[in-house]
């Protein structure tokens, strides 16, 4: 089993990459990784850090370019062929050996990299981003797409559904994932062309445990393990549950300020204050990945430390070793044949 | 000065309905009420409440029926006829001496109704609707669309960036209101094609003070006035951002019951998670408005007490002493003159 790790591109890179990639060789004997990025940096890291024998199970890629959120995803494909990153997906395309990519860099050019350059499983449209967000209830909801795809086909949601719940049963232990296709209502013929078709054929498939249409607000209630939605309001919904959250939180640190018998209140809660800013923030329960692609693709949160590089590289390594691209690409086919019976 | 309460409806209808209709007549002494709902119970709640001069200004409709949320809105228009809410809109379409409405009940029906039985304002596409919402810098901002159109043209999106500026100005004060438009990243270049033809003419009109693409994230953080997107990814920002805000708070809630030093915290910060509480409640910002149609339409939000009715009544106050139908058409008629030279 070999990844490639880009170790560029993250706020805490490359030692959290580095960091992260040592725990998991030290956890799975049978790992072996690839790490790109500023080769004397890494050797000098590894040098003082890692063991011999996890030191025997990598090897580097000299590829000291960083790709940053402000390079044009098509510009940083392009342009910026020896970044971390294009070297890391270059290897990935090139090496059959190497199973998948851990990335912490930017999610744009992350996405447009692994789209236009890791092939597609066969039967699958176009490739879709899939985050994870923790519940209310102390679980966790996947959203599938939330913003590889703007524009999008009522075929393409039925396979977001397919692909995002053989994710959610193979990496998150869900049986029988309960999807929800996002809407402006309930009832199924609420919202636009799209999604009326969209709920038509999910609510008819016979392996897709569909619980029907989900407004925004019920997102992390609990009650879903996994949201479908077009790319467009999928990223406004992930980026306004998570930018609310914070800025709630934000304001009730600032509110506490403002009167001393608050100030007093939170001595006694500052531990419940971080830990909700722990709870909502998405970084901690894993990365997001692409599904529909050939190799696995895993992107970690930008400020990822040692244990979220960690965990991202653990979920590439349980989507690699659960072959979900050979599920993916049997329950695709299955559905193709059921679709074409329900015409 | 005539508007039309519907008194049915909400959670804490009539009473609340008539309490804040009292309080307005009470405010502005040139405002004259029709009020609809179960006559003889609307009676013998005014005999009790009103002053001998607020019960000379209003006026009674008998119409007994609630329209509910269950209710699905063509057959609400079609069947429930004689509903408080239908036979509101119907005077509204029919007594030209009455400027509005106010309606704390379905919001689903309340704008069906309106968009087809009340007239449009000339050259205005479709009406829009537009709910207020707190920013955590303790100011307001509009966004508009929220539902009532999912499908859109880039044309919708300027005539809503528009009218709920003339709206933004007209009753929050705001001179000029920095608009923005929701997409998935803050580039020109991002989204659809909706977004990207919609961010090229608001970027040229030179009426409309378009600050750029806002991420959803952005929503509330007090850098924009007034949000611009279509009704369906507009429905997902307004019910994740309410969503989130109360699950979160909710979650501290049962949180600080966990342990007793929390508990103990808590007594002395019990005033402020009320205020939070408070804050995110959107109802206190006043209703959300029905733009474009020749009369002003206000929906109340179903759980509005007495100063939420009130703070509605307000709203459609000023929206019809100001004229707002006048500048909303002055203003889409100098628009596509200027669209008609951009091309």
């Amino acid at each position: 089993m070999k990844l490639v790790i880009d170790c560029l591109g993250g706020d805490q890179s490359p030692g959290a990459n580095i960091d992260g990639s040592l725990r998991a060789l030290d956890r799975y004997p049978d790992l072996e990784l690839v790490l790109c990025g500023d080769e004397a940096a890494i050797s000098a890291y590894l040098a003082q850090k890692a063991t011999p024998e996890a030191r025997a199970k990598i090897s580097l890629v000299h590829a000291p370019g960083v790709i940053t959120g402000d390079d044009k995803p098509t510009d940083a494909i392009r342009l910026k062929k020896d970044s971390s990153m294009m070297s890391a997906i270059r290897l990935l395309r090139e090496d059959e050996t190497v199973s998948g990519i851990v990335s912490t860099g930017a999610t744009g050019s992350l996405i447009a990299a692994a789209t236009l350059r890791i092939g597609r499983i066969p039967g699958v449209i176009r490739p879709a981003f899939c985050p994870i967000l923790p519940t209310m209830d102390g679980g966790v909801v996947g959203l599938c797409d939330s913003g590889a795809n703007v524009d999008c086909s009522p075929q393409q949601l039925v396979q977001f559904a397919i692909m995002a719940s053989a994710y959610m049963k193979v990496n998150f232990g869900k049986d029988s994932p309960r999807v929800a296709l996002l809407n402006v209502g309930t009832e199924a013929e609420k919202g636009d062309d799209l999604r009326r078709e969209t709920y038509k054929i999910l609510s008819q498939l016979p392996f897709i445990n569909f619980v029907g249409n989900m407004e925004s607000r019920d997102f992390i209630s609990g009650k879903y393990d996994l949201v479908v939605a077009d790319g467009f309001s999928g990223n406004v919904l992930v980026k306004s549950t998570e930018g609310t959250a914070l800025q709630l939180l934000k304001k009730i640190k600032r509110d506490i300020y403002s009167r001393n018998v608050y100030k007093l209140g939170a001595l006694f809660m500052k531990k419940m204050f971080e830990e909700e800013k722990e709870f909502m923030n998405y970084q901690n329960y894993g990365g997001s990945v692409l599904l529909g692609t050939e190799k696995v693709i895993v992107k970690g949160h930008g400020s990822s430390d040692e244990a979220a590089v960690f965990a991202c590289i653990r979920q590439a390594y349980t989507m690699a070793t659960a072959n979900l691209r050979d599920i993916i690409c049997a329950e695709i086919e299955k559905a193709e044949g059921f679709m074409e019976n329900i015409g």
